[in-house]
């Protein structure tokens, strides 16, 4: 998609959002405004973006689960579009660049960019997470009022301005309505698998929930080279997408008067190799450890969930098992990003089969439903139904 | 120590042991027959062991954290001592060897011994769990009833019949008053430290509870190079021998109405790398966890619950947080106990530190004591006041 940007470099531009005005309630599309880009910012134009199980989280569980995030706001976090301007002190992005915003930063410059132990960069990380710009203030307003970026991104709105740190440029080739989904789910559930869990060839995985996450996890499995993938869902509606993914079967803990970990030790003689919780709940959490086995059994957690403890047998420590956790599939962001969308192109990666709706911006609360009723693995929403100008206001 | 054993092989011998007739109850000095070594057993003069917290946790706190196991019973775990004859089909040791038990064994032959992943060889390990070698049987008997022997050791005697899988043969010079230390508490930590947590040169650490297995932790992240060693001990009478093993500073949690973590946290600016739970205590192993520092905080849970649970806040792991167990250290047994006494030979590795108190086996119940009361950090219990000869009965 070919898109030139005239006369509204320095202005504010007035769009298209869906704006989130409380908690528990729908999404209402607005005439927003959003500001240029200050320094070491970006404005982008965003095409595509999915409806992340995070985002119906924030807007329907808040406080349940959930830290508390103010409103109003504009949600949407898995993304991509186009550099439509740069802030000054912005070096690495120009407008027309396709690129992927991020909601975990890589600054290359603190001690954890430059550590090969962690992608957890902190740059900006108190602010997006209140919802805010390193200056403490959003880009976007509507009715004169300001509105949160969600985790700094904000990709429910037609243009959004993000930190330079907080941005991957991709191949300028990439079918953006595909590759949002590694803004988010895809390269959380994948990296949980090869890059935090360090799934070896030849082993025994199971992946519990195959949503985007637990789908893109079997993914990662298969690509490590794992032997045995088992599927774990209570909808068995997942199981055939899942198979085509790569899992070597599927299991529907309902189906048996055991308990899935009871029934996953039984089937694999002793417990898995590797468990990848793909779900966020501390129940799931537990069985996915005790799934296990002993002497070398990991469990990596790539479900969310902010503020509640799941119960951990002690003795499944003792025994020799390892529990983390990932963020963002354990890729340092911008690199990671870039990676993965080469590794799209080149067709070692899928992507095309997670994208089950596609629809316009004005009916993304259709979306969160199909999400929530598991009807859908991920549905591409597109800001731009025709290629209407974005509208402009003199600031 | 040299020894000559004449006449007593393929002979029951009499000696004397420190019996558990049942839970809750001191020990009771008595005369017990020990059996001659079946196939693939190796029957040993023990000449020193140590009391561990785990011995006094089966005797007096059975059911509350521990599994319940057989009475009566020869406790003791943590020993050293010299093969008085081996059993047929044993090929690696001989009369007069010096030897260390193991209640880890290591056959060298199953996946787990061939894995570098981990040491929990399964040789045996269900039978010694409940007290018992490969026939089914204890080899030590009192008053014509059989008496269990504690996972497979019961050290508490002054002859005993181990597996050839569960014997470290070791440098005949090392002393075994000292050396016996390697077999549970002073390898657990160490290893927890270095080999479990990978402890990293010039790392921030943190070790809760300054028992044997604490101290052994803390001499554990010096060796491996940690700049900042914070021993953590509700009884500051531990600190100063802490400090002598490597820790750099020693907190108390009762001396701040924060809690621990929170105190650790910030003298730490966002927490330690290591975090080391010596103590066996849920409240205290998530305690640790949260010491951690996110992005890559390590927390190794040396300190032993057999039926407790742990609470883990979630967002913990999810930050880049890392928890797992250790059983013996890390250790591969039969390699690692040679190994360690070799240290202790060229003086790389600290014993005589931990030994605070010396004492006969007829007086092992104030050991007890002194360890519950926290008093002692070890207790060496010679099992040969004199080097009086081993009584003999005709089988």
């Amino acid at each position: 998609m070919e898109t030139t940007f005239t006369g509204t470099e320095g202005q504010v531009i007035r769009c298209k959002a869906a704006v989130a005005w409380e908690a528990g309630k729908p999404l209402s599309i607005e005439d927003v405004e959003v500001a240029p880009p200050k320094a070491h910012e970006v404005r982008i134009k965003v095409v595509a973006t999915g409806v992340c199980h995070t985002d119906w989280e924030y807007l329907y569980e808040n406080k349940k689960g959930m830290r508390f995030r103010p409103f109003p706001l504009v949600l949407g976090h898995e993304a991509a579009g186009i550099v439509e301007s740069v802030g000054p002190q912005v070096t690495k992005f120009a407008a027309g660049d396709q690129v992927i915003p991020l909601f975990l930063p890589q600054c290359q410059e603190c001690d954890r960019c430059l550590s090969p132990k962690t992608n957890l960069c902190k740059r900006n990380w108190a602010k997006t997470q209140v919802g805010v710009l390193a200056d403490g203030t959003s880009r976007i307003s509507c009715k004169r009022q300001q509105i949160y970026q969600f985790l700094g991104v904000s990709s429910f709105s037609q243009y959004t301005v993000v930190p330079d740190t907080s941005l991957a440029k991709i191949n300028s080739n990439a079918p953006l309505d595909k590759v949002f989904l590694l803004g988010c789910g895809v390269s959380t559930g994948y990296g949980a698998a090869l890059k935090t869990g360090k799934v070896e060839r030849d082993s025994v995985c199971a992946v519990f929930g195959l949503g985007a996450v637990g789908l893109a996890a079997v993914m990662g499995c298969k690509a490590a080279g794992a032997k045995t993938i088992i599927g774990v869902d209570v909808n068995p509606n997942k199981f055939e997408k899942a198979i085509m993914l790569g899992a070597t079967e599927c299991v529907n803990p309902n189906d048996d008067s055991k308990s899935i970990q009871e029934v996953l030790v039984e089937k694999t003689n002793g417990g898995v190799d590797y468990a990848l919780e793909c779900v966020g709940s501390p129940v799931v959490m537990s069985a996915a450890l005790e799934s296990t086995t002993d002497a070398w059994g990991v469990c990596v957690i790539a479900g969310w969930t902010e503020t509640e403890s799941m119960s951990v047998v002690v003795e499944k420590l003792l025994m020799g098992r390892t529990l983390t956790g990932t963020y963002f599939g354990g890729w340092k962001s911008v690199e990671g990003v870039f990676k993965l969308v080469e590794d799209y192109m080149e067709k070692k990666l899928k992507l095309d089969e997670f994208i089950t709706h596609d629809l316009p911006l004005n009916q993304i609360n259709q979306a969160f439903e199909t999400l929530k009723s598991g009807t859908s693995i991920r549905t591409l929403i597109r800001l731009w139904e025709k290629e209407a100008p974005a509208e402009e206001v003199t600031s």
